[in-house]
């Protein structure tokens, strides 16, 4: 079941859902030095913005500039889109990726995408067939694991809405556990289900560290089969439908436990520590990460 | 290796490794409303005090008057003792059980009581042959996963140790990971070693939260057959020698994940959680457990 010398693959999202949810509005420079620093410190894919209504989240304004500017070289990028017209704007953008966005639940798809859990199923199904050999697809079932409005989401009603969209299968299928409700036990249940389901599709998952369970479950995803983490530089992050909820699971924790482990993810620890504490320099307040406070192990130059 | 209905069993500490590194002394009749708070939430084992050197440990100066007044009920009360003067002072006090430390680490062993780890071996074996019939043991192997002045803990170390410790085994024999560097790979490995060595030996694990893989170690540790789990509520606690480190993980967090889990405690999220901001209030400074201010889920009361 473990392995030593396996690797996992971390997406770097600080850019996007990190810091959508922060009052103040960072500079494209200041995004652009945010992912640089990231690169450096080892992440080859990163999700950089969002091409939605910047009525709704003024912080992802800037996306086609912020994607005209990105550095070429070895790392990826992915944009977030919610509908058909958020997909194009992406692959006009010239991105490698477009991260199209299903809930799991009906009622936190309306009022994260202002229409039904159908209705977004059937937008997939039309986007799925059109970006075929024009951009790289990632399909994100959000509240994979409970909702905040209806609560328990049903592994019946997730594995419905994955085969819905498995109709028109994307490069990868993310998990989402947008209100960070998960236990190591449901992910276990809910990934190997999926898996079961869909063996050829890769699995990523997107957790959030609300109840302090997010490496635990990062943990389990990755025994039962995910294979790419989405985490945030120091942990930053929220979800504007839960208030007192913190971020992503922070990259550089996730680092520590995986690297130590013996799980190579081709970012570099302190790195992402100093990135981390740039970061947090940007915005001016405390972030929830933990090793960037208490540092790795053994200490750096340690005898 | 998961099974849904399985329990496991937390023994609080907020009162001993929780509290003990706190500025501020806390009355007797505080830590006593503690007991009772956190037993009222279903703890029916606590480690309530340390019969340790005052001058060292201030906030355990009133080991033995707190010892008197403990409430009488269905609870098992645990001093912890690091010589057999405090192991004779545990059984005076007439506490149901007294854990015994011994550190992994031979630098950390001498700052923490005094004397090397042999001295300690040696003390231990002494103790355990003249507590049969009048105390319950256990013993602690501190510093199990790493220490702050040696750095790495090699495996073959541990178990050299535990060997010796075994020659005159306690009830119960706990890894401490003292200072919060494990990740899940450690726990499996060393939890996994040592039950194969002594498998008849239950095992407790005493786990921090400083680089955020405290729950995913203890999900680790239940996975690989440890039986007992330390927690304190709030996630209150630290390590004198990692002064950036936050504490020991948080009971009403850890109820959560196992609960959800279908993992039985025999503790109450909600009363854990109450006891929880009680303690933040008593001790005027921000606790770091996190369902504490996320809230269970489904919201209590929710649909």
């Amino acid at each position: 079941m473990f392995e030593t010398g396996k690797s996992v693959e971390i997406v770097e999202v600080s850019a996007r859902d990190g810091i959508q949810n922060e009052s103040e509005i960072l500079s494209v420079d200041t995004k652009l030095d945010l992912i640089r620093k990231a690169s450096d410190a080892g992440a080859r894919r990163l999700e950089v913005t969002s091409f939605v209504n910047p009525k709704r989240v003024p912080q992802m304004a800037d996306a086609d500039e912020l994607a005209a500017r990105l550095p070429k070289g070895t790392a990826r990028y992915i944009g977030l889109a919610l509908n058909a017209r958020g997909f194009e704007r992406a692959v006009a953008a010239g991105l490698d990726e477009a991260n199209f966005v299903v809930v799991a639940s009906d009622t936190f798809n309306r009022r994260n995408q202002g229409v039904g859990t159908e209705e977004t199923l059937a937008a997939w199904a039309e986007i799925a067939q059109t970006a075929k050999g024009r951009i790289g697809t990632g399909l994100t079932i959000g509240a994979a694991f409970g909702c905040p409005f209806e609560g328990e989401v049903p592994l019946a009603r997730l594995l419905t809405i994955v085969e819905r969209a498995m109709a028109h299968p994307p490069d990868e299928l993310a998990l989402a556990d947008t209100i960070g409700v998960a236990t190591p036990a449901d992910v276990m249940e809910r990934v190997g289900a999926v898996r079961r389901a869909f063996p050829e599709v890769p699995i990523r998952l997107h957790l959030h560290n609300t109840r302090n369970t997010g490496l635990a479950n990062a943990w389990a995803g990755i025994m039962a089969g995910a294979v790419t983490l989405d985490a945030s530089l120091g942990g930053v992050g929220g979800c504007p439908f839960a208030p007192r909820a913190t971020g992503n699971i922070p990259t550089e924790d996730l680092v520590y436990m995986l690297e130590r482990a013996g799980i190579c993810t081709g970012l570099d620890l302190d790195a992402c520590i100093d990135a981390a504490g740039w970061l947090e320099e940007q915005l001016g307040h405390e972030l929830p990460g933990m090793v960037m406070k208490a540092g790795g192990f053994p200490a750096s130059g340690a005898a």
